[in-house]
């Protein structure tokens, strides 16, 4: 019998819901996109499979946010996705495809897609930061993905900072994610400070982006300017602690911030540079993601092919 | 032939050097002690090498505090022994010996000395503390030592807070290690909080050890007791992170602060379980290090057994 040419891979994060059939050289052959901040993710995710299902599927990968009990295939947490925690991802979708199913972090699923096919796949060990609405990791060492949690957005950077959804206070995210830039920016704003932001979105300052505090940042704003650097500074905090703790032999960036690449992160690079270890920071290459937004789901794709032996 | 019965392992910590004669069960068979703060590091190892060296040893393994190029077999960096940088000790101990030698971090050593012989024996993944002047990391995942840097005293849990000598801010180790509590025990007294501790060491408060502080706080002295809390509650966010981005079995606490276990380190377990992810939290056993202070050296010596097939 031939090899199944294809997997489903599904990348369930904190606000999308990408899902893609792959075939087995990691290359996407069709995708389907979907909100995943709805309460019916179960029920959006059946309808991205349904539209890409065809013969010759090896099995279906699933990448979500939070932390995984892989054996039992829930979510046993997720701060940015409590509609999926304890949601029965592998049981309802084994049933209804009648397929393999296996479930990863999405973070880690997006750092075994890189490494499969984008910007990991020379290195022997890497660490991969996702930068959205939270902050994610994955880890890769001996060529493979490190069955760890990786929640490197929950490591604390300020012992005494702000309470964070998941329970600890200062976490990484709360100072360097997208919601702690536009979180920032309305409370400046709302507190006198001056803007070109106050005239964007209608005026309704609760609906700026982080690709609108960039476009300000671009044209000289301020305020605009200033929160990028000061996330991207936190963010240099926690690519330091990570050199230092896994010495990888490249950082790989992901996720929807990377666009402010030439201020957010240009500002983590360099805070990084003042913080690790000089010997390890010398020989960690700090890159971006290759693969983008698809990370996740052609990763979630190679768990299911690794997983049938196919 | 016969397989070689022994193996000599060196811990070359921050303030003392242990060498240890190693049976192939990780059994000690003799142990030389010696400083290690003296600036004739490699001297001392080789007087003490030379005192156990005896027929039928594969060969000698070190574990070295700092960043360690393998390779190279040279400590790139260690902030709290600076005189060990740039020591060539493999090529130096080999030419002396002529036996193989191979070598380490003196935590990623411990880390693998509690794994085969100590209180990880039973774990196949564990994060190991080494908790004295400074504050060391070593990690077992898969049942074997991870190749990583594995500095977790040097992830920064305060993002401006003081300046480490290994370049970073709020590092760890700055706030909850042997030297973190001394320090801050000289800063209270001599800014004019009362304390018991004013009479110890003669009245020399530089003297002040952390035994003595211990010692102090179980007499109900209100400074050696907060200080000990302190540290402690800054463990605990150390914990706390390397559970969320390891997800082990186990954490190992290893070395001398560990006497302190039931201010010092219950204070720091309290805060990790508000911290961590409840249900990575729930999964891992913290514990005290079995073998103590002769985990490295027979970590080490297992490393040399293994890099010699023995």
């Amino acid at each position: 019998m031939p090899h199944k040419r294809y997997a489903i891979g599904a990348d369930i994060g904190g606000t999308n819901l990408r899902v893609a059939l792959v075939d087995g050289e990691g290359r996407i052959v069709e995708r389907v996109k979907a909100s995943s901040t709805d309460n019916d993710v179960f029920d959006s995710l059946v309808s991205a499979i349904e539209s890409l299902y065809r013969d010759g599927i090896a099995g279906i990968g699933l990448g979500v946010a939070g932390v995984i009990d892989r054996e039992k295939g829930i979510v046993k947490s997720s701060p940015n996705l409590p509609s999926v925690e304890g949601v029965g991802f592998i049981d309802g979708i084994r049933e209804r495809f009648s397929l393999p199913v296996c479930i990863e972090n999405d973070a880690n699923a997006a750092a075994l897609g890189e490494k499969w096919r984008g910007a990991g796949t020379e290195f022997d060990s890497f660490v991969l930061f996702t930068l959205g609405t939270g902050i994610g990791g994955g880890v890769v060492y001996g060529g493979r993905l490190l069955d760890v949690a990786a929640e490197l957005g929950h490591m604390s950077i300020e012992a005494d900072g702000v309470r964070c959804p998941c329970g600890n206070n200062g976490c990484l995210e709360s100072y360097a994610s997208a919601r702690a830039m536009t979180g920032r920016v309305v409370e400046a704003i709302e507190s006198g400070t001056e803007s070109l932001m106050k005239g964007c979105c209608e005026g309704n300052v609760y609906k700026i982006s982080p690709e609108d505090i960039y476009n300000y940042a671009l044209d000289g704003d301020n305020l605009a300017r200033e929160t990028l650097k000061t996330a991207g500074r936190y963010l240099g905090v926690g690519i330091a602690s990570a050199i230092n703790i896994f010495s990888p032999e490249a950082v790989i960036l992901a996720g929807g911030l990377t666009g402010a690449w030439n201020i957010y992160v240009e500002t983590a690079i360099k805070e990084a540079s003042k913080r690790a270890f000089p010997e390890l920071f010398g020989a960690t290459k700090i890159l971006p993601s290759l693969l983008k937004d698809d990370a996740g789901a052609i990763g979630a794709a190679r768990l299911a092919f690794d997983k049938t032996g196919n």
